[in-house]
């Protein structure tokens, strides 16, 4: 039999992984699950792409702040314009003490446009950015391990869906490609749109709750409407939905080397993942590869 | 080939539905619709399942409400549970008039429970009703001609969607069974969830905007992320998704003596279908058969 997770490092993490997710497929095993309820679902910043030094969306919005205060010097006055067009990276490292300012900055970013505008606007600036350290276009940022266990849920005849805290719209515009899921199948946080003169447009306001913590769950129950089976996260906002699934996997971020090293945001999930059993993936030990071997990516 | 369509009339109008959802299939078409495009969204209410003399999901409400005047009668006092105790039909059927109230007895009818528990109430009233004409379960009441072609269009790499302006979790009891469609691929109108206490419940508020008219396309652009190629519809409410579409089928209910005859909640549907050029579909004319035989069914 082919090894299906090549870029994982053999050992106890990858052998469970693999037994796990066969068992649940297989009608003979103790945890056969059937198939219409084989439900995977994966979180995105740092669980599927790299999300440091900022979430990539950030950066994506970051520009379009600056952009815009260029545009209209007055809205660099007032938050959070003013600190993108400053390059105050502290006011957004506090990013829970602005998160009002922050979050209605984000719903103004590409407000009275259709959702195929905001597409455009977010293809081309995945097409003209380069990651800060790494100095690669960010989708190629996509942990090679985590896209061959999308491949192993599917195969096992897993439906796959991505929840992320960050922005719906942004992650569909790529994540046919990066990752083979197709855009129906990504719940995230988003824009509250609005129907006028026969066409649908984004309104400045986010849909509440956030798809974050305990959003997930009902964003979750609101677009699948069943609880996943199996879940992977990697940070304190996926301890919810981790929370719903027979089994969760904890990436942690422990490679500085090839990636980065941080316990910052995920230290009540590390906890959680102790207590409730879930499998802590260490990147440094059990990821022989972190990104894709593509041209001019530097791997580590 | 075998006829993909056998419960249809032969004649212009089946023979228009299979070409044009073949050429959309079909790579060397001047229509063709690449596969990750290929969208298909229906109606649910008068689209695939039969709603009259009232929407099934407004029996399985006005019980629910009986009951809860039953278990406090001072809820009786307030519109609409007096209306659903007194059996005022006259009340329900100026929806409009009173639709704040009614909707908010939609939300209270159900509240502060888990969506499975929500579901095990659909189910037992699903099990447990009859419809008053046709004296069979509602569950077969579908349109046979509609689940051929569901099948159709599935069969040339369409995804099926439902987009129902009734209840969402109402539908998503009986997609699978009824339409082999998953519960992800319902969407709907649908009470605000909330999450505590490491659980999901429903809230008394409904999710706005409902999914009804310009709702519509709003709750497609949310669930699916592109606008749908296929859309069929029968009534007002499905105007705007209509015009979403590439291609749009308008079912006419004129067939008083197998089904219903009426044109009420239609008027604008049927006008903007002869504009659009939209494909009116008479079930008189046009079905062989109107219900799925089975067991104790009457068909007519």
């Amino acid at each position: 039999m082919t090894d299906p997770l090549p870029s994982w490092n053999d050992g106890e993490t990858k052998r469970q992984i693999i037994a796990l997710v066969r068992a649940m497929a297989d009608d003979k095993s103790d945890t056969f699950v059937p198939p219409e309820s084989r439900i995977a679902v994966f979180d995105n910043d740092g669980t599927l792409w790299c999300e440091k030094p900022a979430y990539i969306q950030a950066s994506f919005l970051l520009e379009r702040w600056r952009e815009m205060v260029q545009q209209n010097p007055r809205l660099g006055e007032s938050q959070p314009y003013k600190a993108a067009a400053d390059g105050d990276m502290a006011y957004f490292a506090d990013l829970y003490a602005h998160i009002e300012e922050i979050l209605r900055g984000v719903g103004e970013a590409f407000q009275a446009i259709t959702p195929e505008e905001f597409d455009e606007a977010a293809r081309q600036w995945f097409a003209s950015t380069r990651h800060p350290r790494f100095g690669v276009p960010y989708t190629e940022l996509i942990y090679q391990p985590m896209r061959e266990l999308l491949d192993l849920v599917r195969n096992n005849g897993f439906k796959v869906f991505i929840a992320t805290g960050g922005g719906r719209d942004f992650v569909r515009v790529v994540s046919e490609a990066l990752y083979a899921v197709p855009r129906e199948c990504v719940i995230g946080s988003a824009a509250k749109l609005e129907y006028r003169d026969g066409k649908v447009l984004r309104l400045p306001e986010l849909v509440q709750p956030i798809d974050d913590g305990p959003g997930k769950p009902i964003h979750i129950y609101e677009r699948i409407g069943r609880p996943p089976v199996f879940v992977a996260g990697n940070s304190d906002g996926d301890i919810q939905m981790l929370e719903m699934a027979r089994f969760g996997l904890l990436l942690y971020h422990d490679d500085a080397e090839r990636e980065y090293s941080y316990d910052a945001g995920a230290e009540k999930a590390l906890e959680a993942a102790r207590r409730n059993g879930w499998l802590i993936v260490s990147m440094r030990s059990d990821f022989a590869q972190v990104f894709a071997p593509k041209r001019g990516a530097r791997n580590g």
